[in-house]
This record gives structure tokens, C-alpha cells and sequence, in this order.
């Protein structure tokens, strides 16, 4: 099933002689691991958003750069897309492969190369897994801070290409900001070093680029993340209220008060319910919503904020708010949100998870938004957000086996990055655009903005080779898709006012 | 005087009829100043890299967004090369003019036309002064963290085209980690949004692409920057060293021990005597080294730190602690450092000030390899460094008025900024590549990466003319220099053995 790409709008139908191509793979690399037997391409036909699946032409596995220059020069020679993979975990499709295109899984490329504690700095494979650098880091005291959800498994290469986020990112930031330096090969199999061992580097800041370019531009070898210490300490509050409004006008007294929390989470109650029904983390599942707020320095900074956000909750008019006793509570905490969405796809034979940021101020307002076109397309929505960071998550439930049903539901998850572009926020926070929200792009950049990535683009990769289809929307696609170019909410979004 | 820059090796010399262009500009926009006669334009003729020197065809000075709309368009149809300006502070040559290129200086953009303390960013024109966006944000208990020693006079555009650092930028980052969005213009006049009201924007990451790229890819318009609370206190440490390697090992210590100061300076004997000479503020002129440590917070925080670094600092062999006694001391101690650059100008007729970064644990050897050259070269160098950053300000002495000091001074500062590269630095950490720099950029980068350079430059600006000569240097400049690119210390610097 691959719905909503039309290849022949983005112009990448290209034609590729598979078995001479596999041939010259074979003969070229006689030790290089490739996949050409359709029960070994299955595995490979999705990333993380399982509903879009494409059968790869081929997969292969290299295990050393030089197999993967040699890879790239065959594919560029030849005209073949080359789509980049580390561990699938993607929500956005960023990995999808394409039938006429090879999938180059760096999953091999799994050594920690080296650990300098005293710079605080770790260099490592694209093919390592997140938590892995902090497993490596932990005997001296650090860790790498960007911690997505699916940290237990994803790659630190993934986590550049989306330029991966967290719970934890409000206060650390996002992957582009923990990443100091990367090595990456071109679609000609040029390499080049962006970054530098030291502070800043000169020239146009490519390393900056290439985070969150989803394997557009090239394709990354290693990677030097920054290691920060461990906080000494850390507590979590957490705190209900009998409005969303109320729960969203706390967040922004913490945030206006000059508290910068290490995570500051929000839960409606569609998603209280179901993550207490799952992981009986102890949330009050009367209640509209929650928030969790965790608080991590040095004991006497934490415990001074404590009371800080304690009182400005109480303010904000919650109905109770609770200091976990321990760090087990705390784990149990934070459970019940790393396990929200699990935890709704029990509630529902099927979910889409969506990924837009807005600006604090308007949470209410996207709230009652939601509720409204939630009502409206008959598919319930379980909110679950990176508060802090204004990062939605809405969960839209359904049933894949109802006909029409999940085109409902992305259609539903469109309207509602669309409301986010209309009251100035973004259609992704940390997940990406991937193929999955490629025609929202439309909608968040005007021709003359998509035209400078397209010139981006073909400034690395001229022959549009890289990942094709995903990220960047052709113009033919937004004049097809026809999306009103809604620029930071200064064109309203129809529904806007009556919500 | 225009002595290192060969207008013909970068391809740039063009043709411009100046009365048929000033003729056009006149009429098209009769309210814009423009200033044409040669006693006007001489203010302009350099930046704060007075060494270099052009007199530009003419300068324009916008007051409005259509106004600079029609000045792009204008030029870009007549091939003339545009030269941004700000506040002329800069100390690379970024702004310095072409003879054959208009001077667009956006001094007159000086409107704050947000404040926004709740999600704590203010929005600005690009004239607007660095430190004038703290004094407006002051009333809230905030403020803009990065600080340039130019920050009474710089401006918000300039630190964006040179993302400008400071001492506190060890832990509040340099501009690109404080810029939140920008408004720009590409030089066919075709406006852009890059970044978001909201957490992160999807797409290449081309807020970070416009920081640091020196007015070479569009023209910045407006500006919005994060703000952060003030720190409730600021105490600062000084230490005194009886050799230069104590005082480094010293920051390696501060830093591997997790402790992030506000800022972490370092000054040689010669930058001491210098300042202390002028300034008076109570420096140990018979020290090899001083460090000055900032550590700010809250209270309890910075009194534990405080303990911490003292402890750190009698262990590498501190041979004297003191900490200011109250905020008046402690403004003084920062006044010798930020006025080390005037007080070394107090030592000699002319001073050259470098920028390189190098990694933190290479200090020493970097100083003794800078000490070498120094006697080589029979010019004293004053070393003041942004010591946690790694990042090194070398002041080169000199007397202009000798033949061919100026030149010798220059060669030394190249030959240190090579060191740097040697040993898996940079050759700027916040002052830019600029003009000054030209041909440093051909040791740091290979022709493939500085081909991306180009491809990404002519994604923007395809005729090539919005401040060329600058940044990126041409491969046949490259060429003619006749550099060897040292590849991230992997080809060993012929000197550095000796050290």
C-alpha cells in the first residue's frame, strides 16, 4: 500500500535494470551484504509508519565507507535513487523505500569510536543505537541529552536526518544542537567534514544543513555528539486539571516565570485514560488533563523550584498536584507518558500519530480547534504534547479496516498540522516531513521558499538522486495538492474563527 | 590600501556605469539617501578591520523593506555587486566595500518591533544595537545572552552575518543558538522566512545556513532572538599562574569537572600588563597567566561552584585565588579583559587581533608553537583567549610605519591560524572569515568542500553578487595561494614537532 505518492507528479520514475545493477553490485563488492529476494525485502518495506509500504528494488547492508563510496558512485553512474535507512523507527515515512530506487541500510555501522570525556564529546557510527551513547557515556558521569521515545532502538544517524527530539529537549534542545561534527559522503561519494573538533567552523554551517535534511543531501559515516553531565538530581510534579485551558495557561506562567523544566509534559483525557488503563502510573483519570514537569540540577536549585512550580500550579487552579516520592514513582511518572502511544493503540485497532509544534499562547486555541475537527470527521483524538515546546502529538484513532477510514484520518491529521501553520506554528516538531507530510509543506512555505530548498537540494545533488519524494514537495506537486500557501497565520484558517 | 585582495583571480571585476545606476536610483527612489561624493563615502571605506580599505561606487542607506526590495532588484538586473553593512564593527572585512559594488547599509532598520517577554523573544530590525535589545528586555528581568566587546555599537544583523560570540558564549551559545527567526531578502528581492514562531521549522535548516554567512546568501530584515532571564548572581573568580600550561590545564579541569561557567577567559603576561597598565584592575603583573572564572545563577548554585572551581584551581598550582568582592570589583576585573584589545593598542603603534579556535586540550601547545613564531617573526604577541571555548585571540604588534611590517604581521597571523587548523581548530570562532581570511579558508577546507560552498552559494545568489570576494574563497584563489589543506590535523603542520 503507497496511497498518497504520486511519483509520476514528483518526476523520479525512473527506470532501473535491476538484475544488471545486481550484478554489478555483486561484482564490484563480492563482500558486501545485499538483499534481492522479495521474503528479505519485506522487512524493509516500511519504516515506522507502517501505513505506507513501497517493496525496495534492493537492500543492502554495507559495513565499511569505502562499500558505501563505491555503492553511491554505481548508483549515481547509473541513475539509481539511493534512499538512506538507520533503524526504521521514523514516524514520517522518511525511510519509505521506492520501488526503482536501492535502500542503504547503515545499520552495520554500529561502533562507539571513541569517548573523550574530558571534552565531552563522543564520536560514533550513524548505525549506533541513542541510548547506546548514553550507556557508553554513563561510567564517566555524562550523557547525550536528545532522548526521543524511541531512543531503546533508534540510530544516532536517524536522529540527525530528522534532527530527532524529546522530552527532554526543551531545556537541551534538538539533535542539531547536541551534534558537533559529521562526516558524510555525497551522492558522488565526495567526502566532506562538517563541524569541526572545535568551537564554531567557518563557512556556511552545513552541519547545521544537514540535520533534519532526511537524507536529501548525503549520506552520513560518523557522527560527534556533545555529552553533557548527568543532573545530580531530579524530581517530577505532576498536576491536574479540570480544563485543558487551565493545564495550558500553567505551562506558560512556568515557562514566563524563568523556570526552564528538563521536561514539561501535557496529557488530555482521552490519553490520561488510556495510559493509566496500561501502565497504572497512578494518574487521576477524572481529570481534563495533566502535566508532568520534571525539574533536574543540583539539589538545592531543584528543590527551590519545586515550590516555585508548585505555587504557580496552584495559581493556575489544578485540583491536585503531586511530587513523586521517589525515583521509582518517577520512572512510573513517565511511564504512563513514554508509553501513551502503545498505550492508546489499545483503545483503538489502529492510530495516526501527528507532529505539529504552535506557539504556547495558542494551545487552548489548537485544543478547541482539534476537539472541534475531531467531532466534525467522527474520529476521537487523544492529545499527548511536549508542552513546553509548544510540540504537539495528537493521536487520531481508527480503524484500518472500515473502508475509507485511514484516508479519514489523514485527512483529519492535515487539518490539523494545517490549523498549527494558520496560528504560526510548524507541521513538525521532531518526527519530520517524510512522505507523509509532504503536501503539508505546501501549505507552510510559499513557491518562492520551496524553490531556494529545491536550489539547496541541487546544490548537493543535482541529479535529485537522494531520497527523492520525501521532504521537500515538487512545485507541480503543491499546484496539484492545491494547498493555500498560509503564511504564518496572517491568511486565516477558515475554521479558525469558530472555534 | 587594499592589499591582499585580487579582484581578478576572484572573477568579480565588474563593469558598472556609476551615473546611469546613481541616475536609476535617484529616480526609482527619490526618498532613499544616497550618498555619491567622495568625502561621504570615506567613513565607509573599511570596517573594524581598518587595515583593509576600499572606497565603494556608493552607499545607500534604506529607511524601509521596499526601498531595499528596489535597491536588489535594481542591481541585480545591472549585475552590480551588493556589499551588506550593519554597524561597521566587524573585524574581518566583512563589510568591507568593492569599488564597483553599491554599499547597502541597513544602519537606519533600527526599530524593536516586538517584546514578547511571555515567550520570552523580542522581534527586530536588523540595525538595531546588540546591547539595545538587552536594555529593552531589562524591564521584564531579561536579556540577549551573546555579547560581542562590541556589543554597545554592533548590530543585531551584523552578529547574524558574522554569528558573533562573546565571552558568556561558553554557555549561552553563539548567535545561531539565539536567533529564533529572520526575515530576509535574496538578491533578486524575493522574501524568505526562515525559522518559526514555533519550536524548530521543517525543511533544510536555513535560519542556521543565513548565520555566519556573511551577507553572501541574502540580505537579513528582520529579527527575532530568543531572550533569557537574568541570572539572579554573577561572581567571578580570578586566578593567577606562574606558567601558561597551568593556567590551561586549569580550563581543562573547570570543564571536565561539569561545571559550566557564564564565561572563562584567559590573558598571557603581556595582554595582563597591557591591561592592567590601563585599566588598573588589580591584575598580577608579574603572572605568566591569569584565568578569569564566572559563575552565575542562583545563589546556593554559584556559592557551591564558587567552592568547586577554587579547589579545582589550587590543584593545577593557582599560585593566587581571589574573588571580587562585590559586583564593583567584579565589573572592574571585566573591564581589563574587555578592554584588553584598546590596552595592547596603548603598547604599540598598530595591533593585528586573530581569531582562531582550537580543542581545548591543545592550549598549551598551541601557545608555545604561537610563542615560537612570535620570535620568529621578531613581532610580540599578546594572547587573550575565550579560554573554555577553546577559542584564542592572538594580538599581533606591530608598527605599521615600518616597510613591510604590516605584511609580516599578516604572515604571522596566518601561519598561527594554520597552527590552529594543525591541530583540529579553526581559524575563526566568532569573527568571521571575511575578507581577512580569504585564504586561510583554502587550508581548512578541501576543493570538494569548498565546491559545496559554491554550489550552496549559487543556490541563492546564481550571478554571484552579493559580497563576492568574501567567505568562500574561489578554487583558483586557492590555487594561486598555493595553500596546502591540512585536513583536521591529519597532515602534520612542518613546525609543530619543534613546539
Amino acid at each position: 500500500m503507497n496511497i498518497l505518492y504520486d511519483e509520476e507528479i514528483d518526476g523520479v520514475l525512473h527506470k532501473v535494470d535491476r538484475a544488471d545493477l545486481l550484478a554489478e553490485l555483486c561484482q564490484r563488492l563480492p563482500d558486501l551484504l545485499i538483499l534481492d529476494r522479495a521474503e528479505d525485502l519485506h522487512p524493509y518495506e516500511c519504516d515506522g509508519l507502517a501505513a505506507y509500504r513501497t517493496l525496495p528494488l534492493l537492500v543492502v547492508l554495507p559495513e565499511c565507507l569505502e562499500q558505501v563510496e563505491t555503492i553511491l558512485r554505481l548508483c549515481h553512474a547509473r541513475g539509481v535513487p539511493v534512499v538512506a535507512r538507520g533503524a526504521g523507527t521514523g514516524l514520517s515515512g522518511g525511510a519509505l523505500p521506492l520501488a526503482q530506487g536501492v535502500l542503504l541500510v547503515m545499520a552495520r555501522f554500529k561502533n562507539i569510536l571513541e569517548m573523550n570525556p574530558n571534552a565531552r564529546r563522543a564520536r560514533v557510527q550513524p548505525g549506533v543505537r541513542n541510548l547506546a551513547i548514553s550507556e557508553a557515556a554513563a561510567p564517566y558521569g555524562l550523557y547525550y541529552a536528545p532522548d526521543p521515545s524511541s531512543q531503546i532502538a533508534c540510530s544516532i544517524g536517524g536522529n540527525v536526518a530528522e534532527n530527532a527530539g524529546g522530552v527532554h529537549c526543551l531545556k537541551y534542545g534538538l539533535t542539531v544542537h547536541n551534534v558537533l561534527k559529521l562526516e558524510v559522503l555525497s551522492m558522488e561519494g565526495e567526502r566532506m567534514t562538517l563541524g569541526a573538533d572545535a568551537l564554531d567552523a567557518p563557512g556556511f554551517d552545513l552541519l547545521a544543513l544537514f540535520n533534519g535534511s532526511e537524507g536529501l543531501l548525503g549520506i552520513v559515516t560518523e557522527v560527534s555528539v556533545k555529552l553533557l553531565p548527568k543532573p545530580t538530581v531530579a524530581r517530577v510534579l505532576m498536576a491536574s486539571f479540570d480544563s485543558v485551558d487551565k493545564a495550558g495557561r500553567a505551562v506558560a506562567e512556568i515557562i514566563a516565570a524563568g523556570i526552564i523544566p528538563g521536561g514539561l509534559e501535557m496529557m488530555d483525557k482521552l490519553a490520561i485514560q488510556a495510559a493509566e488503563d496500561f501502565i497504572h502510573a497512578g494518574y487521576p483519570i477524572e481529570a481534563e488533563a495533566i502535566l508532568l514537569c520534571e525539574l533536574d540540577g543540583v539539589e538545592v536549585d531543584v528543590a527551590e523550584d519545586i515550590e516555585r512550580v508548585r505555587a504557580l500550579l496552584d495559581q493556575a487552579g489544578a485540583t491536585a498536584v503531586s511530587l513523586a516520592r521517589d525515583d521509582a514513582e518517577r520512572a512510573l511518572f513517565w511511564a504512563g507518558r513514554k508509553n501513551a502511544f502503545p498505550a492508546v493503540g489499545r483503545m483503538s485497532p489502529d492510530y495516526y500519530c501527528m507532529d505539529g509544534t504552535i506557539p504556547r499562547r495558542e494551545l487552548a486555541n489548537v485544543l478547541r480547534g482539534t476537539a472541534s475537527l475531531s467531532a466534525q470527521y467522527g474520529l476521537r483524538v487523544a492529545n499527548v504534547f511536549h508542552a513546553g515546546d509548544g510540540n504537539m502529538h495528537p493521536l487520531i484513532l481508527f480503524d484500518a479496516n472500515e473502508p475509507g477510514a485511514l484516508q479519514k484520518a489523514e485527512e483529519l491529521g492535515a487539518r490539523i498540522l494545517e490549523l498549527c501553520v494558520a496560528v504560526g506554528g510548524t507541521i513538525t516538531g521532531e518526527h519530520g516531513v517524510g512522505r507523509e507530510k509532504i503536501n503539508q509543506m505546501c501549505v507552510q512555505f510559499n513557491s518562492d521558499e520551496l524553490s531556494f530548498f529545491h536550489a539547496v537540494k541541487a546544490a548537493f545533488d543535482g541529479e535529485g538522486l537522494l531520497n527523492p519524494g520525501k521532504n521537500i514537495p515538487t512545485l507541480r506537486r503543491c499546484a496539484e495538492h492545491g494547498a493555500m500557501h498560509v503564511h504564518h497565520g496572517k491568511l486565516p484558517f477558515p475554521e479558525l474563527e469558530r472555534f
